[in-house]
């Protein structure tokens, strides 16, 4: 990655992000503090699983899909890593800054890291429209400015339009979308080594993207109902339907994919679109949905439309 | 899979799926409601977490123990991921007419998507015995049989001989073995390509093989412990038992497999098999064993007799 | 492993570890029992979902970490397996005698499970400096000794120095160390074959150890927290920081491994020192922080010591 730019290129990252972090370490100094509120040690372990649950999806399910999409191997599981822990301190300043206007110090609870984890997912679903076409300093600015983007984008619409933090939340999808496709607009450049390379690594980078697929299948309805925390039945239909709207859809796209290929055999990557499909199409309403045939007719679709996208379009 | 297969069979495969599904779709809108009465939330998000323990089992364990065993790589996780989504959808659905026979609705509850995912489970384990032999809609059709078949069978049980919800659900390994071996000694082919790429990919698939073993070895405390909700005293027993019951089989199992070996290597497979065994030694009886002595006895035995005999058998 | 040893040594194993087996089984018998007394069932669960975080940790992210480091592919997990399965056997008998020298019997508490999971990990740590320059027989031998060195310093530091657990527990990485380097001194031996499949595996190994540190990145705060259960405001603390720590670390472990390669790229192995070395470093007084930059500046000085000592030595 990078190997055409000269030496002193190469030393700006790490000086930039030394830089960064010492800068993120005095802000945090001057302007933070843990939340000291006795809490009830239930929730507080409540909340600490659901973290966990989206920690895993975002570090494991997306570091590893990337790791098979874009043939890079470990190392697109490193810059992973990296996005998520640098967006996640940045987020959580930047969310503090923007709620709490009035006190002075910005309060750390651990919901405002989960939000901060959810927010940097935009920044990784992004990461993977430009992975290979950007070196290390991009990516850090493209983690920083979208952030910054998500954030106050939330922060109008919590303000003027919708009350709702799940609803907001669930825009992620489509922000992280357009976002890096602009990105990856911008920065379109041939990718000779990449072609080359691809069909060396198929057979054992496959099975590393079923694995971050799995992840991802296996925690969406925890991500679905990561912010539904007050109302008990609110977040169970979050969570059925969100369960069924993915199992009809890895059904749907498994079929079809089998179908479209001449000898019956499967595409890997129909399937992990349809399981990202499935997640994203029952997102934002999936709390108000009342019957599963509603949710499992929305996975179905999914399933058809990215499939059959995927079919019609070159690779 | 199924290359021996005209193009018309191809067809057939997702049609037939698709339609499946849309069937699905239509019972469920006739037939089924979620659960709306107020639950207790924390009681909710333990079901969820259990759910979650066995997802993970059964998604992670089962579909990387496949892909080392029958050397069909990415493609077989697939499979069981397809057979997870599909079983599950229709165990929902048979649970709740055999169960709640006289209201009109099937009321969808978690507990019941937990318990349908470990009737799903019986599918999966048919399918280690199968893959390779059989084409999708072969294991479609064997997925809606045997799920049948295991329901009613459970059923029956619960009706007329043993009222325990656990001890019915642990005949599972015992029904899904020899429904397996069935379909496997009605499907029985020779398998020449599968033979020769055996070599090729072993030590990642090993590695893959490793991974499942260690999920299945993790999260099957949490299955054998799932259904005994109620009882935290035989909770506890069963987490214990399983646990101890699983440390000494993998210990045996690692010390013969090494014995049996002229460099005094070890067989990956013999590790799996002995975590299955001991798993399976405590399954029905783990709630009721009051001492550690005992299930570690069980555990020794699993290990010997499951290592043993997989070194006399021929490969 | 051990192929320079006569066939006699390679019985030997099995048959110590079966009679090793059978004389746990026999102790057992004799001096242990369960908990029965009645417990608050959400606490059981509490304390079965740490124990199982610590287990995923353990075994998933060390197995996974050794299999990238030694080249040793999926033996290096089932080793670690096995240390762990007997380990912790051993370390609950050794705790309980250690603990409760009045009454006759050991009671096995779930959290006693915890506690000797905790210890094994000792174990294991070393197992990481000495794989590959052992045999089996003398791993096992390994695994006794230091537990029970660990055990009774820990049972001494308890009772004339610092009351603590938790702080007695941090000791761990320390003492594991030293006890690893001294057990690789005395077994230094050159090690041909090791060196010349090294570049074969690298790939999809890379990835296995990209997996393993993963694991350890995300269940590290569970780790860092286990023993602090009675005190929900020292748990959010040691939550908290352990995260901050990790992330700060991982994002400057990447930075200053891309500026030492001539052509930026990243060495996997500075990353998993510096998750290691972040973990460590606010291990033992995470609790006691109370705000997150003091987290992140041991952070960042743990990835800075850790990548820049992994640079100037030789590899």
């Amino acid at each position: 990655m990078g190997s055409k730019y000269p030496r002193s290129m190469h030393c700006c990252l790490p000086l930039w992000t030394l830089v960064l972090e010492v800068a993120l370490i005095v802000i945090f100094f001057f302007f933070t503090s843990y939340d000291t509120s006795s809490q009830d040690p239930k929730k507080l372990m409540e909340t600490y699983r659901v973290l966990q649950d989206v920690t895993i999806m975002v570090a494991l399910g997306f570091g590893f899909i990337n790791s098979s999409l874009r043939r890079y191997g470990w190392s697109s599981v490193a810059f992973n890593l990296f996005l998520l822990a640098l967006a996640v301190q940045w987020a959580v300043l930047l969310d503090g800054f923007l709620e709490q206007l009035s006190p002075k110090k910005v309060v750390i609870k651990l919901s405002s890291i989960k939000l901060a984890t959810m927010s940097a997912m935009s920044v990784l679903i992004s990461a993977g429209a430009v992975l290979g076409k950007t070196n290390l300093v991009q990516l850090v600015l493209m983690a920083l400015v979208e952030v910054t983007a998500f954030d106050v984008t939330r922060m109008i619409q919590r303000k003027y339009f919708i009350k709702d933090n799940h609803v907001n939340m669930m825009h992620i999808h489509v922000f992280a979308a357009y976002f890096g496709l602009m990105v990856a607009w911008s920065f379109r450049r041939p990718l000779h080594e990449r072609v080359m390379e691809k069909d060396q690594t198929a057979k054992s980078s496959s099975l590393f993207g079923m694995l971050g697929t799995l992840f991802l299948w296996i925690f969406w309805p925890s991500f679905n109902s990561a912010l539904l925390l007050d109302s008990p039945n609110e977040r169970k239909n979050a969570i059925f339907n969100t369960y069924y709207a993915l199992a009809v859809s890895a059904v749907t796209a498994i079929s079809v994919s089998s179908l479209a290929h001449p000898q019956g055999k499967i595409n890997m990557n129909h399937i992990h679109n349809a399981v990202l499909a499935g997640g994203v199409a029952v997102g934002a309403s999936c709390y108000l949905i009342s019957s599963p045939w509603l949710a499992m007719v929305l996975g179905l679709t999914a399933g058809l439309i990215s499939t059959g996208g995927a079919l019609c379009l070159p690779d």
